[in-house]
């Protein structure tokens, strides 16, 4: 299990690395990273704890660009909405990682007390204990849906004159640049909108 | 350009290598392709516009599997919930080719109709053409996140005796199993809701 034993130069090393082969090609191993930097498959597992340790560097990484500070400034509602703009900012930059974090699970401890002070944020709003993880979980999965959509091309739908749809062309001309920035705000409102139902129903 | 001038057959086993390559390993090529079927890369060539005309292939594959019948029945928010239901299982069995399909523009001429139709659905409800677009693009963005989330392991949060985090170890113990849906379900009403919302100013 490896701890690392080396100064925290090399794990930022590793974890550039890492990043700059997934931001590539989608993936990474532990060879590519060695290659990379010039070094034995073996050296770079003196550093880190094997490959899950390497993507929970990597979800560290990420996670320090999001801005936590908006969790403590308050009503909630202006709290989350802030904080969910700053967590898509984060992943934005890297999207091709999102799948990679998505289905590994969270063991970073800075990651975990990020969630521990979102989860206080909903608890200290009075929202019942039952609906925190779902609404937390929600925003992620918009979140990091829109993270990827930021970097669709700019034109996502090519019409075809073989395929008439006049319906969608009429809708994507009315919405026009800034298309993914209005879908993620409609979104996020819905879902606060959603969280402030809860609240009504929890403190009566 | 080359227009396929071959049976479908081929095509599809094309398709089906292609997905195979990325549910294994997030990304595909075509001499990769080549290889499995056994065949030139020329060959493969032949029969596919090009590598863009393969990643449309596998989004109409994958879009196949959504019930699009469920755009054309009853009002307008049980057919987006169908829809979106629908559309979450079908990308849920591949959620490693969600960031591909996400960031290379639609052309699929079958994909092109779907979205015809559920353009069509929100004006006839009476939404402004505005706000068709954001609707539902927001709704994909939870529906893939959401659909990546389905892949998480089932204890996605391993919680650390070195790092306390009580709120959050309460909040996971409220919700148990079935997390992934109640999260997509929470952002789905709050997102038809705000579609109420829009759709009472917009009908006075």
């Amino acid at each position: 299990m490896g701890r690392p034993r080396t100064p925290l130069l090399d794990r930022a090393r590793i974890t550039t690395t890492a990043l700059e082969l997934v931001d590539e090609q989608g993936e990474f191993s532990v060879p590519q990273i060695a290659r990379r930097l010039g070094v034995q498959t073996g050296s770079v597992y003196h550093h880190v704890d094997g490959r899950d340790g390497i993507v929970e560097l990597m979800r560290e990484r990420i996670c320090e660009a999001i801005d936590s500070a908006t969790l403590d400034a308050g009503p909630w509602d202006a709290a989350v909405s802030a904080w969910a703009h700053s967590y898509r900012a984060a992943f934005a930059a890297h999207p091709r990682v999102i799948p990679l974090l998505m289905t590994s699970p969270v063991r970073a401890p800075k990651v975990l007390e990020q969630y521990e002070r979102a989860v206080g944020l909903l608890l200290t709003a009075g929202f019942a204990v039952a609906d925190v993880m779902p609404l937390i979980t929600g925003l992620e999965n918009l979140v990091l849906g829109s993270a990827l959509d930021l970097a669709a091309p700019e034109t996502m739908w090519e019409l075809r004159e073989e395929t008439p749809t006049p319906q969608l062309a009429r809708a994507l001309a009315a919405v026009g640049a800034g298309r993914a920035d209005a879908a993620f705000d409609a979104a996020l409102e819905g879902l606060i909108g959603h969280g402030r139902t809860l609240l009504a129903r929890t403190t009566p």
